[in-house]
């Protein structure tokens, strides 16, 4: 029984204990030296462990202030790994600083979309499509992509497409889309490379109609049957848990509903690639990412590793999550240097462990789970 | 070939050889004696047969006008057999006769929603909720069910239900909505005993999810798993020809959406009842309609069998419609008298007939559907 020796380890100690170097003010680079540069780091899921909507929950505050210099400096190095996303990384790490009480840096911020970045050069200028709530042509334009529409705005150049737009009193605002597209270009006769799922779908009916219009046609709604244009998706999550007693259903379940029509009206079945947790790539993004920030952490220029963060070595990753289907199975299939500590303040909420994808830790709260990793990784 | 031998008749004649009786300015009841009540009537679809949007398509106005006496009263009985819906009979016959320029009596309406009205002594007092455009619980409550809420107003009861919800700046109008819950009862503890899709679901991600949350929890969302609550949909067209070049995704996609999601996230598979064509029901209905109207428009008060319409005997009954799997299926399912024609002006666009469900007759236009009836009948 892994958890109940782990909760014993964790219970026979307390937050008193963590030995004085942890609570220094010191920066990072004083703290850990040159042979002693941080040898772990933690990724911690944002929805259902850190907040309910945009609710802190869990003690999130208290636990990454932890994480913190009294001045304000980061400390220990951590990312927010999450399925999430429809906002520039910069405007959510804004955002997290506001909620949480802490400085949260871009660079700190790993979204489901983040890896959209590494296909710029696949579409070069041929028209995408960006679907989901926030900015997501915002998103993809900052990300390189030349030539990107927001399903809204790319919907709005066809007539009639959404038979049930008379009873949706949408107030769109593109205030904060930056549209590549000159506004004389004949959209309609522009062939579709490709769509993004960039994040939640909030019209499902006119989004599920326009991309079932895209892509039975090759990319013009319209017309005739053609070959099927590249379809991404985000993140693949069925459920996560809001602010309401039982979990939401997410981008999965609008795939599964949009799967499922397609593949009704259509001969050949719908082909897709999903990004998110638990796709081990993620995990390997994310220490990539980790690294990157331990480096730029350093202030010693004379750091032989700088220019080649990817040869610092962690020994733990810790990966704090509330869903173990994403951030446990994730973790356990990314295995070393990762350590699954899965939360009940969010999906799961088992007295014990998680049957099919058990955790390495489980835990009441991040505050919980922040406490233990201090502890273990300081009193070795 | 039986398509190829009925073209061949109806072109051997033309409009001019209608007999001069039917151009007769004599009411119903004059044009046919007791002995000559009317053995033929007809239904026609509506979306892609007569209107497309709120367009008159295929010459409506004017081939439905050859159905009245001069003096506008009804010579012909004939009614719109729809799988659509949303507004109460009365006020579609309103909006029917200002589009089609003809007088459209509520009576002549028969909807998808239409056979819920024989469900109101299943639900007595228990809360139901309705779904779609339009005015869904407007058209639960005159049918008689005495406790029902539109999804949109059951929704606002719980607080977070729809995550997407900041994303929709809807504008819900409840003017329409003949509300019988008393303001101060407590709906979040209501059983919900059935929900019916009665129109198209227009906010398909927050009506999807509070089903899910109704259905899997026993009709009390946010709580534990329990049985699943009835639920019925007014038809289960997969796609129906609106003002778009290609189909456009009707209430069978929204009910494959719905119960692939939901059997992804419940151990049983979702139970449901689906009305509308082409149920052979929904045919048997439509004969008893038109032999009521037959009965009502008959001045004779010592017709024997105005009490019992149902003894009135149709030699030939045409069901005019536009989708082989929908009107031409059902109508060949429902057998003697249904005779079908299927037209070209909206999801049928074939050169000959329909390979899978092929029609009696196939024609360009409701005009020379109507044509061809009146020939075929006037000229025996």
């Amino acid at each position: 029984m892994r958890f109940s020796i782990l909760k014993k380890a964790l219970g026979s100690r307390n937050r008193n204990n963590i030995p004085s170097l942890f609570n220094s003010t010191r920066p990072l680079s004083l703290l850990f030296s040159q042979s002693q540069r941080p040898s772990f780091g933690i990724a911690f899921d944002i929805d259902g462990v850190v907040l309910l909507g945009s609710s802190p929950i869990g003690g999130s505050p208290s636990a990454l202030k932890r994480l913190y210099q009294e001045s304000g400096d980061l400390k220990i190095p951590y990312i927010f790994l999450t399925n999430g996303g429809g906002f520039r990384e910069s405007k959510r790490a804004s955002e997290l600083s506001k909620l949480l009480g802490v400085n949260v840096l871009p660079s700190q911020v790993v979204q489901g979309h983040s890896p959209f970045k590494q296909l710029v050069n696949r579409y070069e200028n041929g028209l995408i499509v960006a679907i989901g709530k926030g900015e997501p042509s915002a998103v993809m334009t900052e990300y390189g992509f030349k030539n990107v529409l927001s399903i809204d705005e790319y919907a709005s150049y066809f007539d009639n497409i959404d038979p049930l737009v008379q009873y949706k009193k949408w107030t769109i605002d593109h205030a904060n889309e930056n549209t590549t597209i000159k506004e004389n270009t004949k959209i309609y006769s522009q062939r579709v490379q490709a769509a993004f799922i960039v994040s939640d779908s909030v019209d499902w009916s006119r989004d599920i109609q326009v991309l079932c219009d895209i892509l039975r046609s090759g990319g013009l709604p319209g017309r005739e049957t053609g070959y099927q244009p590249d379809l991404y998706f985000a993140n693949d999550d069925l459920e996560y848990q809001a602010n309401f007693p039982t979990e939401r259903l997410g981008m999965g379940a609008f795939r599964i509903a949009l799967e499922s029509i397609f593949n009704r009206i259509h001969p050949n079945a719908l082909e897709y690639t999903s990004f998110g947790k638990p796709n081990a790539l993620v995990f390997q993004n994310a220490e990539t990412v980790l690294k990157q920030l331990v480096s730029s952490l350093h202030p010693n220029a004379h750091d032989v590793n700088q220019a080649n963060p990817g040869s610092h070595h962690f020994k733990t990753l810790y990966m704090v999550g509330d869903n173990p289907s994403v951030d446990i199975k994730g973790a356990h299939q990314a295995g070393r240097p990762w350590f699954s500590i899965l939360t009940r303040t969010g999906v799961f909420k088992g007295k014990k462990n998680h049957a099919m994808f058990p955790a390495d830790l489980v835990v009441d709260t991040v505050e919980e789970a922040v406490d233990y990793i201090l502890r273990r990784e300081f009193t070795k």
